[in-house]
This record gives C-alpha cells, sequence and structure tokens, in this order.
C-alpha cells in the first residue's frame, strides 16, 4: 500500500475526552475513529487488524468442525420473550418497532436465533454434535463507555454454538475449544499475558471459563495461582474460600486484566424454551445440550493495543500487524531513491510480504520515524542517500533499539523468518 | 464438506407466505431461513454464495483503487440532522434511544458518517481522489417485504464512496466504476440479462445509473433499446420523450427487472452539509466532488437465483455456486462405494475443487439426485456399484440432460476447464 494514498493519517493531538490507552493509540496511529461514546469505525489499518484476528479465528473454527453462517441482527421480539430475556435484559437491549407494532431487538447475542433455526433441522441424535459459528455485530446497550474499544454499543464477534446429545459429550467438546481458544491468544500474540479464569457457570455448570489479559487497563480483576497458573475471577474468589479451583493453592496474586474471550456451558437453557428435542437411538426424546464461545473482534485488538505498545506508539505481534514492513523512503525527490524504493517493494510484495510504502514528499524523515513508530509495524526498512550509498538498507525491528545494515538479497528471508 | 454434517437440510413443502421465487428456492435448497418478514438468516450454504459474491466484488473494488474498512451501523442523531435526512427520510429510518436522549439511526446508507470523517483526513488538492468502500449491514424500514431477499429490513451492502477535486475526475472515474460494475455481474453469472440503465440524477447529475437484471419477480419496469441494448428505468421515460439517451432510437420494449447494483453522481450534496473542503493548488478553498456506487449482497444472490433456476432447483453459475462439485455416493454402506467416494473426495479437493460430498446412509438414490438439484452446484458426480463396475464416473452438469462416464484421470480436468 501507498502511504500518500492512504485515508487515514497519524495525529499526534488527540481530544483529552478520550482517555482509555487503548483508543488513544489506535487513533493516533489511524486505526480507529470515534464517531460517538462507545461507537468507532475501523478504518482501513484498524480493519487489515480485525481481518487478521478474523482469519486467526476462522482457522480455528474450521478445525473445530464449526460450520460458518451469518444470522440476522434485528430478532422478533417473541424470540426474546420466550427465553424471558426480553425482560430480564431489558434495559441492556436497543429495542426497534418496525411496521404495525412488530417490536425487535437488536441481537447482543444469538442463541434466540439459532436455537428455534436448528430445531428446523435436528430431529435425531445422528444430526449431533453440530457447530455453527458467524462472525456478526453485536449490540449492547452500555452504560459505561470509557474503555475505548474494549467497550463499545456496537461489535463484531465470533460466537460459537455448539449442539450435543449428551453432557459427556459437550464437556469433551468444551475442553477442545478451551485449548483452541489459547491457540488463538497465543497466535494473536498476547499468549503469555492471557490466563485461563475461572468464572461463575450459571443453573447447568458449575464454573465458566473467562480468557483475561493482563493490562492496567482492565476493568476486571483476577486472582493468579502462584502455583499452577490458573485464574479466578472476582466474582468467584469468595465462592472458592480464596483457593485457586485447579489445584487447591491458596496463594493468589491480583492482577487487572480485560475478558478477551468465555466459554459457557449453556446445558439445555435455551433448547427447553424453545423445545429443542432430538430422538435417541430408542426413540425417547430428549433436550439437546449446548455451549456458547464468543470472541469480540475490536476487544481483542484493543486488547492486544494495550499490551503491545512502548512511549512511542503501537508494537503490533506480527500476526495480525497491518502490514510486515513499513519501507521509508527518506528522500523521494530524489530519482535513486525512488528507483530503489519501487524495486524493493516489488520485490518484497512478490514474495507474499505485506509492505505500506511511505513515499510521501514534504515529509521530514524525523516525521517519517515519527509515523513508522506510532502505527507500529514489526519492520521498518529505510531508504536513503546513506544507504544508497552503502549499497545495503537499514532494517529494524518495532521493539529494537538499533537496526542493522542489510543486502537486497537476505531482505526477504530476515522478514519471512520474523513472520514465523 | 460431507453432506451428513451440513446444519441445513433441503426441505420439498415450505410456507405458502413465501411467495417469492427467490426465496422459496433459497429455502428448499438450505440456503437461507425466514426469521421474520423481510429478514433472513443465511445458512451456511448461502453464506459461502455471499462469500463468493463478496470476494467477486472485493478484487474489482481494489482494481478501482478502494481501501477497504468498516463503519458503524449505528450513527449518531445530529450527522443525520445535518444532511436533512433525519426528516426526509423519516418513515424509512430505524431510530434507536441510547442512555440519556442519546438518538441513533440505524444506518441505511454512510454518506452521514463517512464524509465527516473523510473531513478529518482531507485538506489538499493532493489528498484526492480517495476511494473508500465497505462491506456492512444496512438498515431500510421497508413497507413492502414480499420480494424474498431481493428487499429486506437489514442486509449486507458494498458501499463504495469516491471523493474528487472536480467534477471531470468524478466523471472519469464514474466510467471506471461501470465498466467494473458491468464485470461484476459478468463474473457472477447474469451479465447477459444485466443492463445498464439510466436512472434520473437528482441534483447534481442529470443521470444516474442502475444495473437492472431481467426476470419475470422483478419490482422494476425497464425500457431497453432495441438498437443499442441500452435501458431506461420507468421513472424518466417520460423525461426522455420516448427514446434512448444513448444512440436515440424510439425502438424501446418493455421487461420487468430487479435493481442489482446503482451508481450515482453526488457532487457536492454532502460534502456541502458537512463542509468537506479541501486547498487547491493555488490556495483556494473548494468542495470535493462525490460519487457513491452500491450493490447489495443479498439482493444480488436472490437476482442469480431468480434467473438461474429451473423446474427442479438452483443452477448456479460456477464462481458463485457454495461448491463445484456435489458427490452422490449411492450406496455408502458397501465398502467398495465408501472407498472410492472418500479418495475421489481428496483427489478433488486436493486439486482446489470444492466437494459437497453426499455420504448419508438411509437415504435413497432418487432423494439424492432430488437434493442434488434443489441445491443446483454445477457438477453432479455419482458413484454407485454400476459405475464402479464399469471403472468409470458419472458426471453431469446441472443443466445439461443426461451425464457421461469419466475415468478418474481425466476428471479434476474437466471439472477445472468448467470453472474456466
Amino acid at each position: 500500500m501507498i502511504q500518500s494514498k492512504l485515508f487515514s493519517r497519524t495525529s499526534k493531538n488527540i481530544s483529552k475526552e478520550e482517555i482509555s490507552l487503548n483508543a488513544r493509540l489506535l487513533i493516533k496511529g489511524g486505526f480507529v475513529d470515534k464517531l460517538a461514546a462507545g461507537v468507532y469505525s475501523l478504518l482501513p489499518l484498524g480493519w487489515r487488524v480485525v481481518k487478521k484476528i478474523e482469519n486467526i479465528i476462522r482457522e480455528e473454527m474450521e478445525m473445530l468442525g464449526g460450520q460458518e453462517l451469518f444470522l440476522p441482527t434485528v430478532h422478533p421480539k417473541k424470540n426474546w420473550e420466550a427465553t424471558g430475556r426480553w425482560s430480564s435484559m431489558g434495559e441492556d437491549l436497543y429495542k426497534i418497532e418496525a411496521e404495525k407494532g412488530a417490536n425487535f431487538v437488536l441481537g447482543p447475542t444469538h442463541e434466540e436465533v439459532l436455537v428455534p433455526l436448528a430445531k428446523k433441522f435436528v430431529s435425531s441424535y445422528k444430526d449431533l454434535p453440530l457447530y455453527v459459528y458467524q462472525f456478526q455485530n453485536k449490540f449492547r446497550r452500555e452504560k459505561r463507555v470509557k474503555s475505548g474499544v474494549l467497550r463499545t454499543r456496537e461489535f463484531l464477534m465470533k460466537d460459537l454454538y455448539s449442539f450435543h446429545a449428551d453432557q459427556k459429550d459437550l464437556d469433551d467438546y468444551y475442553e477442545k475449544v478451551k485449548k483452541s481458544y489459547g491457540r488463538i491468544f497465543q497466535r494473536c500474540g498476547i499468549g503469555e499475558k492471557t490466563y485461563l479464569t475461572y468464572a461463575s457457570g450459571g443453573t447447568f455448570s458449575k464454573y465458566s471459563h473467562e480468557f483475561q489479559t493482563l493490562t492496567p487497563a482492565g476493568e476486571d480483576l483476577i486472582y493468579i495461582c502462584e502455583k499452577c497458573g490458573t485464574a479466578v475471577n472476582k466474582e468467584i474468589l469468595a465462592d472458592q474460600d480464596n483457593q485457586c479451583p485447579q489445584c487447591g493453592s491458596k496463594k493468589l496474586r491480583e492482577e487487572k486484566a480485560v475478558e478477551v474471550g468465555n466459554i459457557f456451558k449453556l446445558g439445555t437453557k435455551f433448547s427447553q424454551p424453545f423445545g429443542l428435542f432430538y430422538s435417541k437411538e430408542n426413540g425417547e426424546k430428549q433436550l439437546a445440550v449446548m455451549g456458547c464461545y464468543g470472541i469480540g473482534l475490536q476487544r481483542l485488538m484493543g486488547a492486544i493495543a494495550e499490551v503491545e505498545n512502548d512511549e512511542r506508539g503501537l508494537t503490533w505481534p506480527t500476526a495480525v500487524a497491518p502490514f510486515q514492513v513499513h519501507l521509508l523512503e527518506l528522500d523521494p525527490r530524489d530519482p535513486q531513491n525512488r528507483k530503489s524504493a519501487r524495486q524493493i517493494y516489488g520485490i518484497l510484495q512478490a514474495k507474499g510480504i505485506e509492505v505500506l510504502w511511505d513515499d510521501r514528499a514534504g515529509k521530514l524523515a524525523g516525521e517519517k520515524f515519527a509515523d513508522c513508530d506510532l502505527i507500529g509495524i514489526p519492520y521498518r526498512l529505510v531508504i536513503s542517500k546513506k544507504t544508497l550509498q552503502s549499497g545495503k538498507y537499514e532494517l529494524k525491528e518495532r521493539k529494537a533499539a538499533n537496526g542493522k545494515l542489510v543486502s537486497l538479497e537476505e531482505l526477504p528471508e530476515i522478514i519471512l523468518k520474523g513472520r514465523g
């Protein structure tokens, strides 16, 4: 991508009203724009990050046997009355009226649509298990919206739902999803800081689980077991008698964290109100047992931004960075410079490496370096009169203090290696 | 994909309330499900079709220099008041109230969000032209919703917006988009039946253009010039004095059609209320000139379904079909059959061919053939005791009357050739 054509610009000074670190970093770098309290646009750079996250998650969902679909965001009132959530979630729901008294909910989640839909296709034990997922907008009538993209009125969510013949099959699948979620956060570069956290389980299960990423900006408090590394959230700490539910140790340390995913055994909570029965091998009717598994996409991007930054800007992990290489052309008016930049841009792209080429004339070297740090692409590659004289190019990792001079021949290999 | 695991099922008998041909075909084949009037879920098969359409459009948008982003669907009231559309489109808008009297619109289109956003980044003639697009849900408070997926309360739309320094630059780009749209409908398999149609242009341009696909179910009437093949819509026929605006001929024939895309020169209609000025080379301030270009994704799928079907079901064009090959295993309980099916499934997939494998036991051959015709995948490949004895497999194109026996060696090449 040619930076002079890029829609967004970096900005040094942004509104003091925006107090969250993730939003400040993402707005400065040109990844998001704030439209209203709790409502953000994803600009081309931010959309690239979200798409990378989405693709990582999609690969993992496919490995779990998930089938992708796309459910409406507009849900009939009667579906939400069937589960009682029209009233119980009343204040948290956006409600709209279509023609002639037809009332709808803007979906904050999709059980109320998916379960009656599954009922049309599931009749026998042979139809189970079944796993479906989507990436779709969710709407939540949030009261507090001071956490940037971590908590918004509207956001993209990956929601996976599983349907099983019995509890044992749900339990087995749940463990697979738990591992899959671990891989997702690992691949997104925040594996080290993300903890499997015990949370309360509702009617059908003692526990549910959250994935919590440590950050000083986190809205949640979690308690990490010093012995086994499992965590519990505040909500259930007292229930646990201040003990790790995994290993029993009492040495727990408190940390601030942000929830980046949650998995939940729903049991028959939703199959019951919609009558999602199936016939067992002996002909007996039984309710299907369900699980649900969510990850908010902008929230995950925000959590990565909270963790991966320094005083100069963002420091994206390679797998979710908008580009792998930021090519800075320091003297764009010099024909040799331009020729060399165009050549390298072509060579790297031909190798499948994504490059943002700062070709802007009229920008000082210092401004280009500062923008490059704000945006936080993993590799910075500098072309200047100086590097051209040496016949080499200066390659610097975003997180490294210093760069090194490399030849054109070495370049792609080093970058591809860094991508892992 | 293994059909026994597929979420959806075909259905022979569907509600008589669903009167539109596209929805009847798509529901029977298991592509969509009707949640409420004008609200449809995209099931895994339907989602695959929409994703193929999306990818074709994305390739064309990238060739037009478009940058993809993702704007919120929840828009502040004040943006819609700025353009006067809070009142003028009042009855067609869904309005929601967030906390403390904060009113929002669910976006039926995105000028009200994008133009003030562009204002943050556009200041000089050097920043123009600029092209951005997205695939995002749109909401319209439709009164008539009897056309299946052609007209719904909520749908995915590709919307491209262009920003230019002057009318000449817009005019040139507009012609490029016109050609690009022609390619999109060609690639989606409805090029022959889709007509560039003159429509009224609003304040800033004499004409806008629609792309209209001929179908007896179409809500629109268009008038096609027998001489040059250009069409005009009913709205402007009288203004034109019943004459083709392209070549002047008066021989026009009336046809029913459905609008699958539209392109529009907005001029300064939206840059004016938001003050989207840029500085010219001489320092003078001038309003940016805009164009907008839309395609509804479910609507395009519906139009293809209206055009591509026969009395037995759908007949998808290869480029948008959910799979390229429907592999029917007629005797799944026979070990030879199963072995052969698994082998072919593996070979075809390794060649990058997408296969739906009907591995279902307990289904009669006739049921499998009928389902195969309903779903409408371009190639049907049959494995049975009979074909195994001949050492060949029966390959039939969905639209052909008869199949032919082909060897395993020939198979991938024939299918890949058909894909074009």
